[in-house]
């Protein structure tokens, strides 16, 4: 018999921006949730939002039925499940870990088998949308698992999920179309920055370029939720250009894995390393677009131009 | 005074799937149009739609208040204006030659300043949309040029267009944004080939990855456009390779005389050139999806599957 709200306990492992809102909507459906946090900081704002703090993963996930899993990557979830207090051991029996880091399927599929040898179930659930989703219980989770990690996780997944597709009977599957997903986000950003400073260089007014293109068969999602920011010249970190450093680095593993030429998203790697590289890392991913301007001489609006 | 459809005479030049639709919206708004295309069978489709064909681009010109010029590339649209018979000299003075061949925008600055020294005016128009919108009349056109040009051409262009962009007063700026959108546009296409073919290449679920992507945040309106010719294994052309060899093979030219780098561009323009090397140039663009599948052993939808 599956869990509910009210008799059912969550642990969530990461409290940054999509953890917190993530835990916040357990708590809201009436879950007992413990979570933990490398920042004191944030577990202290998720105890007062109701929540119970612990010091560690083994400690967050004893005795829960769920483990939510909100970390940067593989090797972090790694740790989170096997490493020093990890979580895995301190998991009950049938319990289910939903990993939702972005990461390459092969080591999905590696966690998951390690993790289900023990006795304890393994979801396979990374996400899209963004803090505000989080927030909001509105994320859109790519999963797979074996239907016992599916019963097991469906009611913490429906309090955090606007849409939860199910895409296949085994860890990787749901890791494999998010790996898809990014390759296509990523190569479109570098896309949108190489036309949008192009245009610029060629003395174009950018917000008609903006308005044309997004109403043209040149748009892409990421052209137009990223321009704005060139537009406007504002760079805080709304996703951060380290983000598809990670991300496409990932897509070439894979593909060199599987000998599967991908020059598209090795070219606009190259363009999120040379922004990394030049200093932007932790900036918006739109400062691609800055970087081909330095690079070309190109000028692109300063902030309240 | 501008002309009305009642009293103006018009030319078209090239009676191909984009000009015999413009041609029949221009006759629907009661102008009075004469054309000429190299094909005679287009010649006679038109003529029994109730234009005056004719031999060559002077005789089209002669007496008209407005020449379209419907033609494959720059080249074309050089030898229609300024080659043997062609309609520049035919013009009367005061005429507007309105050119929609997608191009290098120094070359639309040099033959509109050839053509306006003649007392001639040029405008600078390119199109999107496909053959269906030119027969409602719906094209969009991304324009500039001189008041005197907007002027005489917008009666004509009113019959065509569903969108007019207004967006400078010289040529060269419509073709610079129809420029940055192919180059969008080829790069989407690239991409989604490149996804889409990994996808398969890892045995994904092909119409469960166009349902995701196209809900995600990695759409883009190429994808969600071009991928059901690829689902459906259906390779007739639509839209074909060897135009993006074409257009971002005018983006590379470009980019290289302004000293601008466009290497995701770049990259995207090689797998169009592969396609069409490998005997599918005049197949739909989608085919660079079939380029991929064969290079790294991937297995797509055959038609009917």
């Amino acid at each position: 018999m599956s869990i509910t709200p009210q008799t059912g306990r969550v642990a969530v492992i990461g409290l940054g921006s999509m953890g917190a809102g993530m835990a916040g909507s357990l708590l809201r459906a009436g879950f007992s949730v413990t979570a933990c946090d490398v920042d004191p900081e944030a577990v202290a704002r998720f105890e007062a939002a109701g929540g119970r703090g612990v010091a560690t993963p083994a400690q967050a996930a004893n005795g829960v039925d769920v483990v939510v899993c909100v970390v940067v990557n593989a090797a972090q979830t790694e740790a989170v499940l096997f490493g020093p207090e990890g979580a895995a051991a301190a998991m009950p029996p049938g319990a289910v870990f939903v990993s939702s880091a972005t990461m390459d399927p092969a080591i999905a599929r590696r966690l998951a088998a390690r993790l289900e040898e023990t006795g304890r179930h393994y979801l396979d659930a990374p996400m899209s949308g963004g803090a505000a989703r989080a927030a909001e219980g509105e994320l859109t989770f790519l999963a797979s698992g074996t239907k016992a990690a599916f019963d097991a996780a469906r009611p913490a997944l429906e309090a955090m999920a606007g849409k939860l597709y199910e895409l296949g009977d085994a860890a990787g599957q749901g890791a494999a179309f998010k790996m898809i997903n990014q390759l296509l986000a990523g190569v479109h950003i570098a896309a949108a920055s190489e036309a949008m400073s192009f245009a610029a260089k060629q003395g174009l007014d950018l917000h008609k370029v903006y308005e044309v293109i997004t109403a043209s068969a040149g748009n892409s999602w990421m052209f137009e939720n990223r321009m704005p920011h060139v537009l406007e010249g504002d760079y805080s970190p709304k996703s951060a250009v380290d983000i598809f450093v990670k991300d496409l680095g990932i897509v070439q593993d894979m593909a060199r894995a599987e000998k599967y030429p991908v020059p598209v998203a090795a070219a606009a790697l190259q363009m999120f390393l040379m922004a990394s590289g030049s200093g932007m890392g932790r900036d918006d991913d739109a400062s691609v677009a800055r970087l081909y301007a330095q690079v070309a001489g190109a000028v692109l609006p300063s902030p309240k131009d």
